[in-house]
């Protein structure tokens, strides 16, 4: 059943008073490139008309001059997009960009709703027409519908309607609007550009156009953004913060600051941590695989005090249509991104780290590969606990089935992946390499959901997917 | 106020029962293609879900195997484009397909509505959201906020309540309906072809496709093809025929019948009553303007009893991405198109025939590089009357403003024209060449409307406008 | 052996002294566009550089405005080409461009030699390497190779060795060069405007920039244009004139004036021929095969004093990439090109004409369609004599094997194409229609070739095949 | 005159004997794009016709399947190029693939000549016509025109006149040949993959392929693999191995062997080394500039017992179309592809470790980025020495005028790197850290040039560059 449940990894961006709003925009996509690299969007304001620009692809492929040319304003909003539905297509790409009583308004939304189903269904019912199969669409239907006087309150009034994740920046003809769930499971944060307010869901973006961080914006805040400066409405009751975990070990940029932290920072804590509660005794290196786990390799080494060595060197030419030989040659499989550095592993105990575990077949290609090279014991390090339980707020982990920890011990897991021994990181030590363990999600390692996904409105899902 | 108008020009096309809908739809629109050069879309049902590809260009350069391919079912509808509108986009390609409360539909239309604006008005006051600026849409929302609990019902309800010219062709996933105004304004033909039923703007697309012509769909007809068979309803209060005139005189293909006439029949008709009406003492020759031209040029030249003569040669390699020289060489214009063979023009007292005048620009071009080839005398004929106001029922004219006959007598074009003598078929005449000629729409010829365009209801248009 | 004939169709053109020279050339070969509609390109010099554009398909789709502005200088050849090698890359594109000892040049060529295999197999076997399979390749290499002083010389050194038709326009960095073979097989003319050169294949190419015409180009004469002006050199010694007179029956544009006539011209005076020599008591009507067989359908209804119907219509959107559906219908050909006017066919007597018939299969089709459409007699004449012979000298004309004619009798191509009568315009009469019949070359009606093309050396052929 | 020099560098791939030749070769090129990212190209043979495809762009981007199912044979050679020139275009892509009076012939080269200019004017003079400005097609000219009677005495010939770089793979119909120049400036190594020989660049493409490494190709050898299995032949004078020191600094993959090494090892060596020749007291963090900067910062670290930190990030995703704002914000650089992680640089005496310096700016750039981020004291340090000379055998460094060290000291290049300290490795120290000193080039750190680039033929160059 989980199979049915659209899931997108997203990054939003949005700029206020800027005479190059659209440039900095892409500007700031790009640097939010690692959370969607399927898609990407613009939409401007001029401050009479919205001009959007959405299409699959990457940024820097995208958004030629010509493009920028034709996205006049001085304010913006900008997304990217990954999603793994099979059917994606361009009528996902966000900025969604409609025309309703009051005007015209853009939506980019980096997060999943979960109640997003029963609503649609009752909105179709009542004749709404909907261009896309995106939770999105939801929101802005709602907003449409809302009989209140201002674009605000119908704001407040669409998304006292839903739950689930969100953090949204809403382009008006003349308003930068961002809005982050009570929960705050994904991060969103603001800056300034001399007279300019940027939003973005990371702080990498601001570093690439040299905007200053100001603060993040809070769970449960709406933030307005116009000619009359800016300000904030908190018109939800205040829940407990569910930051989401899985962005400091996986997801955000390690250059980021998010929930009050440095990614890198915390990603080698997580490697010190994982060497006090998962030590190895005489091994000779630390090999990360590249690149996600070379931070909490570096934390690793540090505290264990042996070397960290490039065993694992990662290609980065690879392209999103690369093809594999069809016939006496086959599963390149992680091959294609990743070869070995025998000499240095030749008659070596190794520990290997990676960040995560999710369905074990690639963590078994590169352990081969690994004792292919001559390693004469290796021992796998996870920068996390085992991933049990999908997620439903905007991390695109597959389903339960998948999730080979969902079904399998450590042990088994083991044995699968052919590695001497395997240590996860406890969920203990997680919450040690955070300043308020309590503030945050860890239901993708525990199962327990901060908002429960419901299972039976799940099953109306099918009726929405006859449309191609 | 005109040119806020909404006008486009179109073909539909629809197959019930064939193992290759998408490939017949595919050649039907080929064969309409004359009707709208500017997108094309075919949508077919596989009995459970509808499947579109809808894109800019040309039939032929669109529907590549691959693209068929991917078209799957026994039921298909397609339609072709041209708009005047300076937006156009993808997004008003049709058919519009979408998801509402009883399933999936696609509908593609020919003829132009006339108070979409208001219901489109109130529509967005309650929440609906548009995807396009095109008055199809409207229906669309129409039938999927309809109570009522059948398609056909909900169509029903929804046509009662536009006004203006439509031929519709609507595909669910196991129907095809077919619907034409009461007026009739535009063609709409039934064939069968096997097993297999097929619907057409024109009769030219069932000769490609080797479809036996049955009947026209009348005025007022809702015509449903099922697994049940066909059947006809007539839900509309009966009004007076009002079939478009302008069809003969220019836009429907020669080879095709409509309104039970054959075009070339009609057009040959035409040029023999100019010749009656409007004759030319001594001429040498006749030369037609090609190719719309040649059918009336034929019938004057019969009737004058004087040679027909190509004085003027098409190029018909003109391609949508001609750029004009920028500097020194200007205008070019219709030497595009036409040129002429001054060794035949030399000295020659001539009949130029053409089948309208519309700004007057390319005929005053067309009458220069006649005189400059050497011709004696040009007396121009014109194979129907003055066209003094636009259409709002779908054929492309342009504004009063832009219409020379609107504001200009005969005397002053054909001084405009550079003309030695200029000469219009009269109204009379055009019924004349008709079998019933009370059955006709001449609201371009006399500015008498079957159906006024509300002006209150123009100036709304500007709200609807903001997005692109 | 036939079909290792290289054989191709082409057009050329070439401008001196104008500030908008790639410009003016793009609108020179727009109007040749009926010469080829494979490739298209342009080289320029700007008096230092050769610049260069060539791509596969139409000159208007090629020859956008930021192309032409890649073309710099005062100077430009073009040439249009169409091709019967399956194997039709760029690669084979013209002009020729090459720097050689002396600097760079450009060619562009129509025609085809018949001597090329033998020199480029000895061109080879010294180590010359090709870049394609073009004849024209094996001027540059005669050019680049000679040992004398000059372009000038050396070009006339090349064209000394090299047999077979061709009309050359060349250009270097500060010259233009026109050459047309001794026989004169193909056309070539100048012209002027303002104080710039022009030649080109055809005068319709004047027509559209507005140049005016001023001879044509001698058989045998070189024609150089520099900063001195224009002078000409006849290097070769005398030969009979041989010119095409199948340009006059199909290929050259009917606006075009060559060889001394007007095609349209010629044309209309071969349809009154064929009324003489091929009538048709009691015909009620000519029936053209359009566009081609119109002017000759107007001279043989004005001489039979019968109307002219357009009983055939022809799609004029017929795309490059047309697609057959592939499986229950098959074999649309013609239809996809014409349909029948069936109303004005019904129970009629009717003369066809055309211009030629070659196979016979298209012949056919449109019979049969014709007769489907209710023809009571249907009488096919042809303005032409049966072509018995392929053409060597550049038009693409099929094989003997191909050629229906050449193989069957009058009586038995009339069975195949199942008209009712069959009349071919005799030979005789083909003499009759020009002013100096015996300065052309009718060699595909009579096997009496003036250049023979060596059968031994069509063996040789297959060694320069294996490279892709 | 420097920036006459046509450089490039290159990447080479051949296979004898594969059903899935063409696929094999893809994957070859593709471990091997870092050698080159503007140009790809693959040549077949089917035994008895090469099958060529070459296109701008990556090698994933260019090879889809329909492309390779079009690449038939059981031998190819593959080549990926990048070129310093303006000029870059489809002529200049490899293989080159030629028709010759044996046959056919497809090569490709990895490497520079220095005499081609002489060779290529003397070519030309005695008729000869060029393609591309490509120093490979001399070779090809060469081979094309010796008389001697088959393939491997004609490449002796021909390779016997040119000086300076080369690893070539050669394709005949029958024979894959593989030629190292004398000195062996470049790396070509041998492996085996079951019963099919594999030839390529660096070992790194036979681990993504799975074939067994052999060995090195030695400098002079020219290896002949046809039916009859694989010979050698050293038909020159020996002359001191001249290998490309820069391949370990910079150039090849870190888990590729070459020269006897593995890259990797040799790189973390180099920083070893530059610890003990230029140690930082008191330095807290060592800071690579990623990723080339990475094994040597992991050799510092580990001498200098201080940890490694992240405190520079890569983007990954920097497209190739990247197009910087024009107007308000200028000079991205290499922010666009390097953040800094300000919180671990904060007040700290960091190490700063790249592989090279070459004009400077990149440099400073990074160093005022991470004095920004709060680092107290900058040391940077090169594991090289100054670069002060270009490369003229296939490495792609500036002219003299653009290499910083040419014209300035340690200390000025500190100074405008705005580094507090500065520190280079010593020549001595590079010597060091491979096994045979004498046995490489070192030509850019010292301006001692193994083959003097002759000044005199460098003029001589702009004869050739008139054609585009």
């Amino acid at each position: 059943m989980e199979n049915l449940c659209w899931k997108e990894e997203c990054g939003v961006f949005g700029i206020f008073n800027h005479r190059e709003a659209a440039n900095i925009t892409y500007l700031g996509l790009y640097a939010l490139q690692h959370r969607g690299q399927e898609s990407a969007g613009i939409t401007t304001s001029d401050g009479k008309c919205l001009h959007s620009h959405r299409q699959m692809g990457l940024v820097a492929d995208i958004f030629h001059e010509n493009i920028i040319a034709n996205l006049p304003g001085r304010m913006a909003i900008g997304h990217v997009r990954y999603s793994t539905s099979g059917s994606s297509n361009i009528k996902n790409c966000q900025p969604f960009a409609i025309e309703y009583s009051l005007g015209s308004l853009a939506i980019a939304h980096n997060g999943n709703l979960i109640n997003d189903i029963p609503i649609r269904k009752r909105l179709v019912d009542s004749g709404a027409l909907f261009q896309s199969n995106s939770d999105t669409e939801v929101i802005v239907h709602l907003i449409a519908r809302s009989p209140l006087p201002t674009v605000e309150d119908r704001i407040i009034d669409a998304l006292s309607q839903v739950k689930g994740a969100y953090c949204l920046v809403i382009l008006t003809e003349n308003k930068l609007i961002a809005a982050r769930d009570p929960h705050g499971f994904r991060p969103l944060v603001l800056g300034r550009m001399g007279n300019s307010y940027v939003v973005a869901s990371e702080t990498c973006s601001f570093d690439l156009i040299e905007a200053e961080f100001i603060r993040e914006i809070e769970p449960g805040e709406i933030l307005i953004i116009d000619e009359n400066g800016i300000r904030s409405i908190f018109p939800f009751d205040s829940v407990e913060k569910k930051q989401c975990i899985f962005e400091f070990i996986y997801f955000a940029r390690p250059d980021s600051y998010i929930f009050g932290h440095n990614v890198y920072m915390v990603r080698k804590k997580l490697g010190e941590l994982l060497c006090k509660y998962c030590p190895c005794d005489d091994a000779e290196m630390v090999i990360p695989v590249p690149d996600s786990g070379i931070p909490a390799s570096i934390g690793y080494a540090n505290c264990a005090k042996i070397p960290l060595e490039l065993g694992l060197i990662r290609n980065h030419y690879v392209g999103r249509t690369f093809i594999e030989p069809k016939q006496s040659i086959r599963h390149f499989g992680v091959k294609i991104k990743l070869n070995i550095t025998s000499e240095i592993l030749k008659n070596k105990k190794v520990v290997v780290i990676d960040d995560s575990i999710v369905r074990g077949t690639t963590s078994r290609k590169i352990i081969k590969m690994i004792r292919n090279g001559g390693a004469k014991e290796i021992h796998f390090r996870i920068s996390s606990p085992p991933i049990i339980s999908p997620c439903y707020y905007g991390i695109d982990t597959p389903t339960h089935k998948e999730l080979i920890a969902s079904s399998h011990s450590v042990e088994e897991i083991n044995k699968y992946v052919t590695s001497d021994t395997l240590g996860y990181l406890p969920i203990e030590a997680l919450r040690e390499a955070v300043s308020n363990p309590e503030e945050y999600c860890y239901a993708c390692f525990t199962g327990k959901y901060p908002l429960p996904f419901p299972k039976e409105e799940l099953e109306q899902l099918n009726l929405f997917r006859s449309l191609r």
